[in-house]
């Protein structure tokens, strides 16, 4: 018998089924994965809203997909040391199945689903607000909500990294019409990031936006 | 006091939100369609899991955008008049903005985020349910789940269509690596959908899936 933290399954079947990975049988996690993605975001979404009453929906959105993108469920299911317990055929077993980023945040997925199954709404969003816990309160809101050139800069100090440079790279049309393009170097990243704008400041927003986005895809 | 065809709000404040657009107001509808978005993703979710015990993910999944689809939800929302009720500014009235899909889809996901702050996940699983329940009847599973020459020619039969045609267009490279690309022609679209394939037979079911495709998401 299996136990699984933060939650005690009545059927155990269900957190068989969420751990077990298509490469070991027909009966696999894939349809509880669906599910528990789509409850992973309503539960989400709805921490939010009630976290953050002035955020307007673009914020909410993107302050989202970054809680419940691919790297950071993996992040929380090592956290769970879902690897330990997974079910995986021999081949994906061999490969280090247990450890890759999708098979990681697909099981956690399927198990917030089996917990729903299992019980209900509420004590599925109690499951997922346990694992959620440090993680919403480490949320840096300003990186988010701030202007661009600003957050990418706070985004850096804050890893001693050296500043970004904006340098303008073309400028086009007449006098009213104006189109600037800015590249934007950052230490971290190989090639510069272009965007432009009608002022320079805009298109150096602009990239400094485009910058950050990266950057935090490729960290948290 | 406004009435709304399903749900009685407690706090009509919060219906008055949902019906508002963003042209009228700071304080408008679009927070509580990001969350309402979200929930209404996670109930039609848990229905089709419920529904279809024997549906593999991806069909699931294809359901699923079929069913939440701003087209869809636009229909819906006609069906509540809810153009009628929607608070607009002046120049989005004028433009008849109340007859704009985006804009109608938008205030019903609002709604149903507001359904679930004024009560509970049961009570707005039961409005959402409410809402989908003819449709969820009218679902034609086999034309998600069959091969798709067979599911585009049943989906033309049903309305008295024509059959398609299929011919070769082009047949590219040496024995083994042959890419033959096949045209699906039928009477509702104008242009000929195309698609290609390691034999004629691969690239007639890609044809066939793209045009069900194309003629689906300009139907339901």
């Amino acid at each position: 018998m299996q136990k699984f933290p933060g939650y005690n399954f009545r059927d155990e079947s269900l957190l068989e089924m969420a751990l077990t990975h298509r490469s070991v049988s027909a009966s696999n996690n894939e349809r509880l994965e669906f599910l528990g993605d789509a409850l992973l975001g309503a539960i989400v979404a709805g921490k939010l809203y009630d976290r953050y009453p002035d955020l307007p929906e673009g914020d909410l959105t993107r302050l989202r997909s970054s809680l419940v993108k691919r790297e950071t469920l993996a992040r929380l299911a090592r956290g769970l040391d879902l690897g330990d317990i997974l079910k995986l055929g021999e081949g994906e077993r061999k490969s280090g199945g247990w450890r890759r980023d999708s098979i990681l945040s697909n099981a956690l997925e399927a198990i917030i689903g089996a917990v729903y199954l299992d019980s209900d709404f509420d004590t599925c969003k109690q499951f997922v607000s346990g694992l959620y816990e440090d993680m919403l309160d480490e949320i840096n809101v300003d990186s988010i909500t701030k202007d661009p050139k600003t957050a990418l800069q706070e985004f850096l100090q804050a890893r001693k990294l050296p500043l970004p440079t904006y340098s303008i790279v073309a400028e086009e049309g007449q006098a009213h019409q104006k189109k600037f393009t800015v590249e934007c170097v950052v230490a971290r990243l190989d090639t510069p990031i272009r965007a432009s704008g009608k002022s320079k400041r805009n298109a150096e927003q602009a990239a400094a936006g485009k910058t950050l986005k990266v950057l935090m895809s490729g960290i948290s």
